[in-house]
This record gives structure tokens, C-alpha cells and sequence, in this order.
């Protein structure tokens, strides 16, 4: 089992419980307590003695000009999620029962992973989503295997009908195992680029899990004496759903404004884990947001470089070039762009 | 320029003329007079002195019990296409002038693949495409920039439509370095399963391009003495297209039957590279087709193991179920699912 201690009292996580959070109610952030190994999964993940795949590897690092983008939709469900998904169904399917119901909500992609690793490691799993989910996630979650549960109401509502359905509640924001699945990918940079940190990383920013892997896995690498630095991290969101932006720059944030974004995967408007993004976006880096237009453009403009993304994913190129950056900059891109066409 | 000879007259192409095909009327043949050597692009490749790159890399080798899977569609535009893409767009761009228009046919794949490679080269990108084509597959080819074509009737309908535009043919069936990216499909097979030949490949057959590189690939390896055997090729067509099958298996193919198929990638009924695929087929292995039925439930039961497919990749999947087939199988998966929803 993953060590991991809860955010608000402190205490350690002693048994895997059929609730992934902690017991005050707190949020479990994982503790890494070894040093970083070179090597394949599950080096670097000593909790997990089986590792699922679904044919998961290493992702490109597209150099293209100016940044370096890193394509983190080369992956199974065709999104970064599956870093999460295979640190957590592994984890689940070593402690918990085959057949067992296992609940998740999501915007979409979460919810394609979790079905695909969930189902294929012998769980019966519900997938709820909020009801104006497009119709091409929807096809894909439940192809995969998992029942589908539209809820209408906020973001929030749609998590409240997974955490109380029978069953396990494997979300994949409060399951310390799904974030610590995004080490991976500050590993992979970290080697890519010959073992060394870039100047900078931009990721959009969400529910977290993302954002606070990732920075988990280059303070393990600076820990563990492998770089000298933790690169500067650029969070993204969007005009209309921005309330980790708002904490950190100290501007008022209102959750009930009316603007669209077409970045639908960007939809938390209360983050759960809001106030430990906060302090590590302040640590290392900073939080912009992008309008509308700029993320439309952004993602025309990627796919003309090659890159078909979603407008999620689109943020970042639209954050990166609101000014200049100067350094080596990596933009993540998070999620395949025929999920919206 | 890749050395290729005329499959009717047998000359040798001396230029690279703005048509593809031999001024005989037949196709151009790849002519691999090197020995195979380890390493990356363009290693192999050795016509190409500069490769163009949309962060493709060795796609994963899936190993789901009863058979491996080839998963193909871990690419830039989410389909094989784009290995024949990368090495007929690397050497149109050594050899043509940069805003030249290039034009191409294509049932989807192929197009968007063209689309990608063509654009951020620097041509300007004609794709001609079937009425019929699923939007998401039309969007996902105007994104990389290409103009679109709507061409009414038959498949050698659409190809005419291209070969008649003015600029330069590109076609992916006539050109041969297209066909001659392909080999690295082999060369990928032969390193995953440590330097020797499968039993048995399990591919899709429509226009050819990938039987063909990948049968050129395991010729070059055996003829380099680094296998002993080139695998067995099973071609898969389906029920409602299928002539070379039934060229294979010595029965009449009737192009004007009105079976309808959800493969809608295998479209070819008139293939202009039949006769060779033909005889590669009798040489090396045979031609199975299957029916609407076997394809929805293969795309099926290929999405409950985790593989989110096009109903033309699925193909395999059914052909591979219908006997017992020993030894080692490596079924390629060659398109997303997220294409046709």
C-alpha cells in the first residue's frame, strides 16, 4: 500500500479503506519515502507488486521550434489519465475483490481510463458524468465496459453521486495512487532531456491530479540529488472556470459566472485539492488563465504543427505565448483531439 | 531517391517525375539492395537525408493472453499511415519545392495522415475523400490544414479526382516510399520479440500499402540473415470488399454486390496493387474475410481488453477467432477508435 498522510491532521494512512479520503476528511497526498532508480515500472512505485498495462510507454517529446511539447495522448485511452489509472487500478486490483463495484466520476477522460483498466482487471465499474458530456467520451467510457451514470447539476454533484453509489469510490482525485501515477511523467521529461530539468513546464490545471504529480515527481527527483532544480510550473486555466488562478494571484473568483469554455475537460470549479495547488503553484511557479478565442486559435494552430489535441489541451499553447519565455519550456499535451471534434 | 523498379516492365525509375507510377502505366516496387542494420530513422531508410518528424516512435507490443498486439494507431495522427507518411513526405520535401500543391486520395486515414506531414512540410495539401466520409474523420483532416474534396462515386472515382489535379500526385498507393515506410512495422515486431519472426501476422488489406511494406520488411530481414523464416501473412478483407481474397482463393468477386460494411477503411475494390499482393499472399499466407457480425463483436470484445479500435482494425481480431491458430500471433491493430464513433 502507497504511504500517504492526510493533508489536514497529519496521520498516516494505515489501512486501504472502502473511502479514499481521510477519515477527518482530509485528502491523502502521497509520501515518497525512497530514492529515485532508473528503471521500467514498477521501479520508483515499490507499493505495487503486479502492474496492469494496457500497452502504456513512454511518451514523445516533440521538439518543435520554439517549446517542446510533450504528447501525453500517445498513451491506451488516449490521455494523460492513464498514468493515474494504471498506478490505481494496479493498486486496487491487489487489494480488492474481482467483481467488486468500483465508482469514479469525470468530465471524460478519467472516466475512459478508469473503464478500460478498470474493467479489463475484472471490476464491475460505474462511470458518472456530468450530462452535457460529449457524446464520443461517452461512447468510448462505455465501450470499455463501465456503466455510465449522467448526473445533471455542478461538477460537484456529479462526485457526490459516485461517492455514495455502492461500492468502492475510486476517484481518481481523492485516491492518493492516481496522483502518484503522474510521477511518471516528470521522470520521463527528466530523461528525455538527459537527465536534466527544463527551465519551465506548462499544464493545465483541473482537479489537480495532474499539477501535483507532476511536482511530486521532480521534488523526488531533486530529492533523491538527480537535478538541481524543480522546473518553473506554469498551471492553466480558462476565463471560465479558474479558481486555483484566482487563489494564487489574489483575485476573487466567481464560480456562478456564465462563461463557456470549450476546454470541457477543465471543468472544476471547487477543487478538492485546491489549497495544496495553491501552495505548490506559489512554491514553484505561477497560474494564468486564457480566453475563449485564444484557445480556439491554440488549438488550430497546434494542428497545424501536427498535433490534434483537445481545446483542454490547447490552454497551454495559449499560455505560452501570451509573452515571452525564455529557457527551455515543455508544454504538456494531456488529450487526443478526436475526443472533440 | 529510393530505388524502385516497374512491376510491369521492370525498369528502374530515373527521376522523380511528377507522376508517380512507371510511364508504362504499371506501379513502381522498392528495390532494398542493403543489408538491414539496428538503429533509428533513417537508418533503413538510407534514400532519406533529412526526416521529417511528428513525434512518431516504436508503437507498443501488447501482450493480451492468446495473442500480441501490434498497436498501431500510438501515432501522431492515430493511424499507421503515418509510417508511410513520414517516408514519402521526408523525400517529397527533399526533392520538391516548398509551397507545391500535393494531392491525395483517401478513405480517411490515409488523408489526415498526408494532411499532417504535408502541411507542416510546407506544401499545400489536396485531400480527395468519398461522400460517404465520417466527419470526424473530415474534421480531423481540415485541421492539419489540407483542403477537402467531397468526391461522388466509386474509390477509383476519388483517386482519378486526385491524379487529375494539378500539382504533384502523392499518392500513398502508387508512390513507393510510402509502402517502403511500412518496412519499419517489421523491423519494430522483430526487436519487440528480441531479434526473430513471429509465427504469424495478422493484418488488414485494403489499397495494400501495409501488407506489402510489411511483407518488404520481413524479405529484408531474412535476406540480411536476421530471421529464418518470413512469418505467415494473413490477409483480412470483408464480406462486402473483398478481391484479392477471392483472387487468392480462386473464387469470382463480385465489386457490384451491396453489402454494406462498418470497415469502412477497407475500401478498395479495384486495388491497382492486386496482383502483387496477390502473389505475396500465395507465397507467404493466406486470405480470410469476415462478416458484419464478426467485426461489431471483435470491435467489442477488443474495446473490454482495453483496445479502442476502428471497426477495419477489428477485422483481425475476428479473422484470428474463427480456427485455433498455434504458435505466436501478432494481430496489428491499425486505426483509433475515437475515428469512428
Amino acid at each position: 500500500m502507497l504511504r500517504a498522510v492526510c493533508s489536514v491532521c497529519g496521520k498516516e494512512r494505515t489501512r486501504f479503506s472502502s473511502e479514499p479520503n481521510c477519515e477527518c476528511g482530509g485528502v491523502l497526498v502521497p509520501k515518497i519515502d525512497f530514492r529515485y532508480r532508473e528503471g521500467p515500472y514498477p521501479v520508483n512505485y515499490p507499493y505495487l507488486e503486479r502492474v496492469v498495462s494496457l500497452g502504456e510507454q513512454n511518451t514523445p517529446l516533440l521538439d518543435a521550434g520554439s517549446a517542446k511539447f510533450k504528447l501525453d495522448y500517445f498513451m491506451p485511452t488516449f490521455s494523460y489519465k492513464d498514468r493515474g489509472s494504471k498506478a490505481l487500478i494496479s493498486s486496487l486490483a491487489s487489494m480488492l475483490p474481482k467483481g467488486l463495484e468500483i465508482n469514479e466520476d469525470s468530465s471524460g477522460n478519467a472516466g475512459a481510463s478508469i473503464s478500460a483498466y478498470g474493467t479489463s482487471s475484472g471490476f464491475k465499474v460505474n462511470i458518472f458524468v456530468p450530462e452535457n458530456t460529449k457524446p464520443g467520451k461517452i461512447n468510448q467510457i462505455k465501450a470499455y465496459g463501465a456503466d455510465i451514470h449522467l448526473v445533471k447539476g455542478s461538477r460537484k454533484d456529479v462526485a457526490d453521486a459516485a461517492a455514495t453509489h455502492p461500492g468502492y469510490y475510486a476517484s481518481h482525485v481523492l485516491n492518493p495512487e492516481f496522483r502518484d501515477g503522474m510521477r511518471q511523467l516528470s521522470y520521463e521529461i527528466f530523461r528525455q532531456l538527459d537527465h536534466r530539468s527544463p527551465d519551465r513546464v506548462f499544464v493545465p490545471v483541473s482537479a489537480g491530479t495532474l499539477l501535483l504529480g507532476m511536482v511530486a515527481g521532480f521534488e523526488h527527483l531533486l530529492e533523491s540529488g538527480e537535478i538541481d532544480f524543480v522546473p518553473e510550473i506554469v498551471g492553466v486555466q480558462t476565463d471560465a472556470v479558474n479558481p486555483v488562478c484566482s487563489a494564487v494571484n489574489g483575485v476573487t473568483y466567481d464560480k456562478n459566472n456564465s462563461k463557456y469554455s470549450s476546454a470541457d475537460a477543465l471543468a472544476s470549479k471547487e477543487p478538492i485539492l485546491m489549497e495544496i495547488m495553491v501552495g505548490k503553484l506559489k512554491k514553484y511557479g505561477k497560474c494564468v488563465t486564457v480566453n475563449e478565442d485564444d484557445i480556439i486559435l491554440a488549438r488550430s494552430e497546434l494542428a497545424l504543427k501536427g498535433m490534434y489535441v483537445e481545446y483542454s489541451s490547447a490552454t497551454v499553447w495559449a499560455a505560452y505565448k501570451k509573452k515571452h519565455y525564455g529557457g527551455e519550456n515543455i508544454l504538456v499535451l494531456t488529450g487526443n483531439g478526436l475526443k472533440t471534434p
